[in-house]
């Protein structure tokens, strides 16, 4: 029997240096072209989870982080226009890190004002989950 | 685009009462057909996880709960012998409640010995995580 249709599965990565700053991306594709965005991108079948957020992570910024911890699960069918996906999404820190931006990313940057920038899709959202949990 | 096909998505929920007894249900169906399980199961498209919980365990279970907690996210490709789902867990609690069982399961049952049972899946472990949050 064939596994049943589902929302389809990403993974958000929220990384704070020690400043504060935010690694956001800049998205090269639509939806959101242009718009700031946490890291992430959709779970492949066979990787588990946090795999897939360290991965997409790499691919998009350059970046390794350590420990991830669990922010929230986003599931709202809305969230995303090409159809409902939900986001698993993950909190990192990592000191200082020389990032650049490759794969689905058009600029991959520190950013101090984060709170002030619009974000694709809820990021906006789990950013602030995210800060709660620091 | 159509969006890519990723794991499946599916949601379990972990009920404690009042004595610390734990709702189960017995699968009704293979894989672990007879075994002791969560009660859960897939998110439809369209539907918020919170909302799959609350269904899937009134579906099962007859019952109706309050507020959820997150308790973790479960996404090893081998957690399912039908291929590669993650589940999203939920914690609830209610004083003491009938149950009856329904849909999928064989029965639903408060147990109290829950520690000393062979569960399905890695509910076990979804159990396990949930007893450390209370």
């Amino acid at each position: 029997m064939p596994l049943p249709v589902t929302p389809a599965l990403t993974t958000d990565c929220v990384v704070f240096d020690a400043r504060g700053y935010v690694l956001l991306i800049r998205r090269k594709r639509e939806p959101f072209r242009g718009c700031y965005a946490l890291p992430g991108g959709f779970v492949d079948v066979g990787e588990p989870l946090e795999h897939a957020c360290r991965r997409e992570l790499k691919e998009e910024t350059g970046l390794d982080v350590g420990a991830l911890r669990l922010i929230g699960v986003y599931s709202e069918p809305d969230r995303d226009p090409r159809g409902h996906t939900c986001s698993v999404a993950y909190l990192a820190g990592v000191e200082r890190a020389d990032v650049h931006a490759g794969d689905d990313a058009a600029a991959a940057e520190w950013v101090a004002d984060w709170r002030a920038q619009s974000l694709a899709f809820d990021h906006a959202q789990i950013l602030g989950d995210a800060e709660k949990l620091l």
